[in-house]
């Protein structure tokens, strides 16, 4: 169990999240935790009905907890908030800042930055970092260990790229977005003609295109356009191992988990939900606010609104009875069998 | 839509290309672009028949078109190609080299080379590079920022590393090869042997041999062979993502597209596709030009010039026609109830 | 073929692996091999009795085996030795670190160290690596080029970082383990809470622990955990581009081939084989010792000791029998068709 450096009495709590404290002000505590695993200087949370013996028998020091489930949790230090865990975000977001604050502002001596780059002087640049001519990077960027940001490229406001990020040239990268260690962005697209019985490149002269408050996981790869831009919309979250061929568009606020492909030219909407491992083939269009589930392969354009499954991946509701239906498939066979033979023998 | 900085008028494209420029010799241009999305400062192509209309309504100043179709699009500015794809690609290659030029060759001052080490004059090293004792870098080579080449490594002439590509030792990348950023050439392959309740490590003593013309996509991984070499032929294309397992052999000009992974000592041949997330089992082999469609699981040898789909994969033909009778499986079952139940009835 | 450059006489490799030499003492060996590759100047094995054509007609100069196979190789030099695929291990691991000795202790200048570091005398530090404060590198670990230990990292005894390796703060690698290049232990877990619109980061605040002994194959991402530990137990196998999501728990000596990926606070057991590409939904539970084939898709809990295989995954042989079955849908439904129809006619 992590302790931060700073322990919070419960008024201070309150300050940081909202709600109201109802308990021992002169009481500290020093961690999040789980209802399960937390102890007497830990800070919970309850909200889900379905947890409440959990949070009665937790040994938590102080639990968040809607006001109306007060009476639920009798004789305990509580912070009342009509949102609990939303309230824990912003306690477990404060603990983690004070403990590892942003870099301070500057150039690390081992950066290369080229003069004619434009780094805000309210940038941090880390060690082994290299800026290469025309890039841009605006204040409170931070740009970690070994990131490379090649020619033309740009980072917005606040963003945080994370140590060893590539940035390829003429890419940008919207404000307040968080890179992983590894991301790739802006590499070539997979485009080749077939001459003469070699596979010539296809020039990539597109860019990469990321929008604001995007998060994107480590090692993911997302490839410029041929022509024009791939593009992710703002507050899309990615998830490690994540490609995204070029032409690519993606909406606002989807989520593509861990391992997820999508070729090339393929559109998705807004709010969209790819499960872990899915496929998507190319140029297809995926409806705002589809849910895809893991390891689905989606082989043609996917209306909004739907939960979609398998591979070929169609509606999840006639997916899952397929599915139930193959389990069948040795009684199905031995009952046709008969049906076989007897219609055979009774003619 | 990127405008690029040196505009070209008509004749300047002819001389680039090739072809016929028929038009007027004052305009310039000064971008690539689709049909759709083309200005009148922009070069499109029209090639395929089914693309007429759009060629026709389409704003690009100049359109690149085989002789034949001429008359198709009156009026207009044209670049005379037979293929006028491939006059797209030089023109766009043209552009883009402009751009963004070849580095100069040299050392950067912040490259740590071994004495040991034979650095072509000719080659370029960006900084943070590592290159350990024994390497050999080829003129033309362009080794990108932060780049790793462990003892004994080599890099053909001409060959292209983007920043953040490690190469193990005694591995060997071709001439004319593109690699790009977060490669990994020669990881040891994975191989364990139970021994005593833990899993032994098997010391992998080979190494990775790449040919020339091979592209790399970022942050694929080819793993060095246990005994002998991982080979990759000349001219294969390998997307984002991929994993190559010890003592595979890829043959010349395949592709490999995104997140596609061989286990090890899998034999692939000549001109073969596999399509996004394919897996293939170990020492397998797949014929020359087969095919094989996205998320396919290839258990078995696969025959040359076949197309392939499914896990396990099979003939996609027949693939297709199961998956169509899957979706039937509701009917089959009721159906067979059915016929069950009045073979009961009616004895 | 590699020959090393220290060439060892029989009576050297029985000193390194152990067993009985019986042959010509002035001979010397210079490579390891496969039984089919192998010439006359390679140590081979032979163990299992199918390959002993193979053996017979091998080139190899020095063959290792039982004792009691002896009698089926006669007139060859051999190393009778009970356990000939561990002498080969022992055999290839000798000359691999006689040729690539680790490199020697001390700090590389190019590296930043953070004066409240902990770097012990005896580790080594590549160039361009970063160390932050209150990290720790116990002795005899090697951390290659280019690698990035955040703060309060930790590296454990004997363990080695291939360059371009990512620790993110507060995670802990324990003794004796390799680390692939490009690979990121402790990212943020993929966690979000949705609200007014958008989706809310929650903060990772808890971290990685990996045992000792472990292998993490190149551009493999561990995830910390949201509150306590993501943990990888001793002597764990993970191979190239494996996902491990937010607070997962994998237990000692499992092997996770490349590509698998498993979704937030899933449990592996101790000794389970994941294949490649597999698949795991979040909160599961993967018994001791389960082997779960590749591409499967993982949706609820697996016993232990069992063979899994499928999407959703299910005993292997039922799986098996399933995908038989798949490919006689075509029979099955024209068997159907043919029933409906003469129950109709024949009434």
């Amino acid at each position: 169990m992590r302790r931060f450096g700073t322990a919070l009495s419960g008024k201070r709590i309150q300050e940081i999240c909202g709600g109201n404290f109802r308990g021992d002000e002169r009481r500290e505590f020093s961690c999040v935790a789980e209802l399960a695993q937390a102890q007497p200087d830990c800070v919970a949370f309850f909200e889900q009905e379905k947890l409440l013996e959990q949070a009665q028998s937790s040994a938590a020091g102080l639990m968040i907890c809607p006001p109306d489930k007060a009476e639920l949790l009798p004789g305990r230090d509580l912070l009342l908030h009509p949102k609990p865990g939303l309230a824990m975000l912003k306690l477990a977001g404060w603990w983690l800042q004070d403990l590892h604050p942003k870099p301070p502002a500057g150039i690390h001596p081992n950066a290369v930055v080229d003069p004619a780059a434009q780094v805000s002087p309210e940038a941090h640049l880390g060690p082994f970092c290299v800026v290469e001519a025309a890039c841009i990077v605006e204040a409170g960027a931070v740009i970690g260990a070994n990131c490379h940001l090649a020619q033309n490229s740009r980072i917005g406001k606040g963003s945080l790229l994370f140590p060893k990020v590539s940035v390829y040239p003429d890419c940008e990268i919207g404000e307040n977005c968080i890179v992983h260690s590894g991301v790739v962005i802006g590499a070539d697209g997979f485009g080749f003609r077939f001459e003469d019985g070699i596979q010539m490149k296809v020039p990539q002269v597109g860019n990469v295109i990321v929008g604001n408050d995007v998060e994107i996981g480590a090692n993911s790869c997302i490839d410029r356009a041929t022509f024009g831009s791939t593009s992710i919309g703002d507050g899309c979250k990615i998830d490690n191992l994540v490609q995204i061929g070029h032409n690519c568009r993606i909406g606002r606020h989807s989520i593509l988990c861990a391992q997820v492909g999508l070729a090339g030219s393929t559109v998705v909407g807004d709010y969209v939900y790819l499960a872990g491992q899915v496929g998507v083939a190319g140029h297809l269009t995926i409806g705002d606010r589809a849910v895809v589930g893991a390891q689905a392969g989606v082989t043609r354009d996917l209306p909004a609104d739907g939960l979609y499954w398998g591979t070929p991946a169609i509606e999840a509701k006639t997916q899952k009875q397929i599915t139930v239906l193959q389990r069948k498939l040795p009684e199905i066979y031995s009952q046709l069998r008969w049906l076989m033979k007897i219609k055979d023998t009774k003619p």
